[in-house]
């Protein structure tokens, strides 16, 4: 049977629906795990959904994803933006890597522009809001039934 | 009923499965045409998928979008990087805009790393080949169904 | 008798009054074309009036006016910014070359601060929305009455 | 009735027709103001003419604008490049502000390429020598007309 | 009654005193401590005061603050200048906040010219020593009050 | 007894309560300077609080604060960014000088990121509004007090 | 036998002998056109040799040339510093490439030190006047005479 | 008695042997700690080796070495980029600190040329794999012995 | 008889001798006008010696030089940093001018590499303390006598 | 009769056909020698051909060329990119100057996108291995011959 | 029989124990040669040690070290970070190659933050003065023991 | 007795009077020499005067001056741009070193506007044509006078 699916989130995403609502939405981290939890299952897959604003603690997840995940869906956040460390741990995945964004990064500040993350990834979607998530998952799938 | 979603194509991309299948892979525009129809079709759209070579053709169905589409995706190719006046056709367009890509910018030259296109665009995929357009139908769907 | 006054408009012009009315106003290019024509009679000269969305086309429009136009009056839109195409077709032209913009580009997106076309412009008008097209034709009839 | 149109001019433009004259023509500035007042009461306005070396002194009579004049044009000289301070007095002044040059800035060092000024200005007139003036009293009158 | 004023300090400084007294001086992070809760107790206020040396622990406290605190001071040291994800968690503080360096950044090396912090701050207060803390409660306090 | 301190007001400040009330708020500079009367005499010191939209005034108060002051407060609005030579004042001055801003720079236009002032000053309060005044005074006498 | 060599020429070239003489000299290119047409007929190969003011004609050309030239001499005039579009294209050619330029663009101005073309040729000859055609096809020659 | 030397390691050396081994080779992380032990007894110091993957627990690692290392040997892996925390920590340290890296950064990316350890290192070894580690305490050792 | 030689000063060089005497030495500008007078004289030149704060003022007394002086010597202090206004006054003094420094600019912060006036001097002479102003006044005599 | 062609080479070019094959081929310099030397005679010039690794050697035979040279070549290796006395001593040369270069300089690291050579050069031929040469000396001849 | 060890030596070297002794102490480059031998010796090598001024010296020397040499140590000096021509050549020696600084270049000024030698070196050793000669031998050594 | 004045000329200085008279005169370097060495005579000290197309050569006559000369003129031409390894031996000489241009660097191309030289020198004489030798020599004996 396949290894599940991974859902990381990083920094402040615990606020979601909270934080910045004009920016991210109203939808909270857990609707969006449900809807993740309910599209992965009908791909054929368990997942797992985490978040943590530590970064050590995402890259541990990130390194313990490397033997126990099929693909890896990350909105690294903050860290995505400053964290050669989270680079060099996802350098190590041998299966899908999605970065994945609420908002269009090209349209904030321009220190949200450049990602670390993206040099690891093996694609991104950015823009859609809560709905980036579920495109993700598909995007990873889609790589994963090449 | 609803109006269509287009797909519009830049230039080079009638080459697909000829020009550097190391970075894109053999599968060709028709072949995505074809794909991308079935799931238009099964999401319940028409579909408009066309290519140019010419800068200023792909102004003017960007403009014909604003009216006669329900969402774009656009894969802008080489103009993505270089035009301003695409950028401002794009602004016109009142529905989602899904910018697509088949590979990852962001691991290619550097001057592939920022789009114009990306200042008017409701979201971006980027990086899973093939697949991109398919996941970015589903993307553009997604915001449409909100 | 002199040769008429050319009045060039690049790309997305032709939806003025329709394309992001918050920064360029509702009148259309059918009126500013009427007033251009109304205040060049009156000083004097006919008028050719055109808009196109090809580089190419606007181009050749220019090496056209190199003999077939007393004065060049160009809103060169998105392709002043990124056209050395168009630079290099304005330095062939003889007489008096007014840049001329609907808004001030020193306030919108950095990427608008340069023109090409101004390193071969004789002088600019930015900024006086649908006017900026009536104080451009002065400026070049005063310095064709130098 | 209206209140006058200030044209206000800094530093060494008292030199005109002196200084430099293969960039900046032989005409001096009692001649720019004769014609200026001349046009201006063609078009119904009183005018204000004047010139400083003084930073302060400009500022100065820029805030006297704020609450004095229908509109003003201002050539700023030297000091359009490197005062942070002026452009913070054109912030406070309601009415029409046109920047005026008689070169073109684009085409000379490269450090006067950008002016504080235009961040204030509702729009630019430079390169047509001492027929700037003009223009920009025109164009100042255009934007009261509306 | 009102909420308290949280101080929260950034990595390293567990070491005042200590570590580069030529550049801090030789109080104690407790010294300052003492001295702040007396000034809030002064002006009316209950003070949180904590050190971390852990980014993910700093972003939680501001997390914390967000619905537990009547305003912010936070010195936020290294972390001030390299996390984003910090910005993003005080983003979400409604009340004010200070911002807070013992000695003046724009005299040191220019990596640390610049914070993340600053973009969400009120205000900062910066050089003066260990009396930055009481400036800095005092303007929070002036900002509360009106 | 003690020398004074001095409050120094750079250009445009005349104009406050007027000038971009969204930024700088309604109160004057007269009421400013009242509550800095109230706050000096409170804490023991007589107050020289001025003016000028003038740099080298500027220039040749901060000389004369070299030997008369007992500490400078300064705003010295547009001249901060620009000015070498207020900068080569400021170092002759032997007291504590706290450089004072309404706003706080790093949310405003980049090129008020940076002041030359700040390379002089022993410290910095900015952004609490009329408040920084009060603030920055406080702050002069806590050095004073050392 | 051996498919042709292109020669392709990019915007304003068909004014050659007309367009800024003191750089280009005032040779035409049909003068061009006949001596290398000589040239290569020695050299033992037809010649197609064509210009287009429009980028996406040029693609279209160079995507002609992929399976009907032995190699290709470009000149992109205007459009090989600023054209993603075309480099995507030339990738696609398997023969030699060779970018030509009348003069030599490091003594011109800064924005045509760079061309993308360059990034996909076998190799660069420029600032032979009319003369760099000749030479070009020669080092085309050489190439595939390995 | 002379205090140990400490070997501080940063995120992902866990994963040494397994994290791409054409950069770092197959060494695991416990068979460098065994050849340092040895080689540190050898020159007379005990040895106290730490890998964490939290940036927090580096930097409390590192203020711990200020008053029980005799010297700290450093390999920061990506910490070492991007954390100006960290260098507010060594800072303290009294004794030699050695910079060690397995691979070279002048061969890598850009954003690894530059280490904000380096600032406060004695000295720096970096690109000979695991051995490294034995030459950096070579040279921990040597400082000492002056 | 000869137009004297014009030797004016900028900003903050009445402090001469008082300020930063580890920079600029203990030699008041009255001693340095004296030993410039007697020079002058020796070398047949009538002297005109005169220092401001004000930027206006310097710019005035440089168009007195146009026509009043055989030759100038600035030293133009902080101004010479920032004021293309000076630069433009300068422009317009036929005679040589000779840019005059007491320290070596490069020695000190970036900021100060760089002048406009160097944009229109004959020549510089810097770094010689007091002894600058005389070896400027051999060097400006020495243009003088070709 | 005549003067000869000097063809001079730079560093390492000793080397040639031992030195990085991959990027240079295995032809040896005196192979090249031995080709060019046949084609200069063809073409009816005598050829002088050198090599040096001493940058002062190059600068004086480049003097030398000034007055004993019809035309030079010059492949100045690695002093192409860092001697402005390399570009002093070009300057001198009357006649025309090819730059000649094995590989395409755009296509490697970016310090070897600039020479200071090309800014003395008639003219530049790169890209075509050891053919550059007899490339470049057909070029200078057709310079000549002109 | 293993070949030798080269230790090669740049510009001003040869002042070593004069030169800036707060630098680079007192040890005299002859001290260094002689413990370089007897490490040398001692772990069962021959060593050639030398010192040039002249770039085209130490570039011919490298040449030879490519042939004659088990692995090359070098100190570049100043020409590690100008010389392109000293890098080429280095890229011609198989062995290993440690490059050696007696100071840490990072803490110096930014022009010395970066080496060209870095580019083609295994590794590097800097900042442990003239032990760094030492730990670079051991370096070294360990690479040719692998 | 004192020790001579060294003047050391740069590469290219050879050809004073040839090269590019119309930036630098038609002075030889020989009546430079003869002029400098009655001006010294005159002055009391021997000269020594030499010129060196070598940066080698040029930097061992600079070792030489750290012991023989009173002090040194030094037109390092070329060479002052971009040579580290002469500011290092710059950097010992005790007594005044004056940097000598012949025409204002400044006013030349960008590259030139910087010299290493510079950070080393007492002072500066720049753009006085020959005479700038003659200036040199009395500003460095000055400087030996005080």
């Amino acid at each position: 049977m396949s290894l599940p699916i991974f859902v990381l989130n990083g920094p402040n995403l615990n606020l979601l629906g909270v934080r910045e609502p004009h920016i991210y939405g109203s939808t909270t981290l857990a609707d969006i795990e449900a809807s993740c939890r309910a599209l992965a299952g009908e791909l054929g897959y368990d997942l797992v959904f985490r978040q943590t604003n530590h970064e050590g603690e995402l890259i541990e997840w990130v390194q313990e994803a490397r033997t126990a995940a099929s693909a890896l869906v990350i909105n690294p956040a903050g860290y995505g933006h400053t964290s050669v460390a989270l680079l060099d741990a996802l350098k190590n995945v041998p299966g899908p890597i999605v970065e994945c964004h609420l908002s269009n990064p090209a349209q904030r500040e321009s220190f949200r522009h450049h990602t670390y993350v993206s040099l690891a990834a093996t694609g991104v979607v950015a823009g859609f809001g809560a709905d980036s998530y579920a495109v993700a998952i598909r995007a990873a799938v889609a790589v994963l039934s090449r």
